[in-house]
């Protein structure tokens, strides 16, 4: 219980620490601010997500497709990470893929509803990350975005990159 | 043992961020610029340590004294916290404490022995403060210190601050 608290009051501390860095002597923050702190954080959760992949993958059987990767990420891997399996996974088998978690444990912190969501992107770049490098080290070049309608209900778009 | 990953990963990748971001455009740190990076992630573990302990004494007594305080901090806040117990703790009854940990949980990922001796600093000012977060919360304002001889044991020494 305390190790979930642990990560989730650093991650906070993370993400206000690079948004007040980046906003440091400006009075406003634009949009092209925004994207570097956006940046600057899914750069790290692709890191940690790159890290977590390697560990939890290691006594695994190889996969044999896309789709059986993608239902590791989220049942074993969403679980590991974010404590519960994603709800509903859906594609339409050209390499997009939906993720639909209705209590996503990075959101659980914030109030419910509609109150905070403009706030929600802060929160949800440093997982995005993680997801994409779990991915990244699966063999998957992928760009992934978040998108919440009410909170602490989250859907993650996944889109592959082929080569 | 995901979740100690997933917080050790991020706490990697923080440390190196802030680093980074301190050494950019020179070319060499100097001790003012380390020292500002050990400020920067003190003050994350501090507040960080506050929450902690916030949710680990919700549902506790009252403690009788100092010591009763510092015996908390070894046993519960620890083991919650960083995974074992302290191993040995001394006073020297004039708000002194020297709190040794055999195998730190935050120096356990980098080689033991002596040879990344000078890295531990950066390792452990997260630390540092996560305990002077905790103790601060508890009414004991303190200077905590770490110093490494040999990975991975770690000697916390508290100073509390009389008022």
């Amino acid at each position: 219980m305390a190790d979930d608290a642990l990560f989730e009051f650093l991650h906070m501390e993370i993400v206000s620490h690079i948004y007040k860095e980046q906003q440091s002597g400006k009075g406003e923050m634009d949009n092209k601010d925004r994207a570097v702190c956006v940046s600057v954080l899914e750069g790290m959760g692709f890191r940690v997500g790159q890290g977590l992949i390697e560990r939890l993958t290691r006594d695994s059987p190889s996969f044999k497709d896309e789709l059986d990767i993608m239902k590791f990420i989220c049942k074993d891997f969403w679980t590991k990470v974010f404590r519960r399996q994603v709800d509903n996974l859906r594609t339409n088998h050209q390499g997009t893929y939906v993720l639909q978690d209705n209590k996503f444990s990075m959101l659980t912190q914030l109030s419910s509803g509609k109150q905070y969501l403009d706030q929600a992107p802060k929160y949800l770049a440093f997982s995005c990350g993680v997801v994409r490098g779990a991915l990244s080290n699966l063999g998957m070049e992928s760009v992934v975005t978040a998108e919440v309608s009410v909170m602490p209900s989250c859907k993650f778009q996944v889109v592959i990159q082929k080569l």
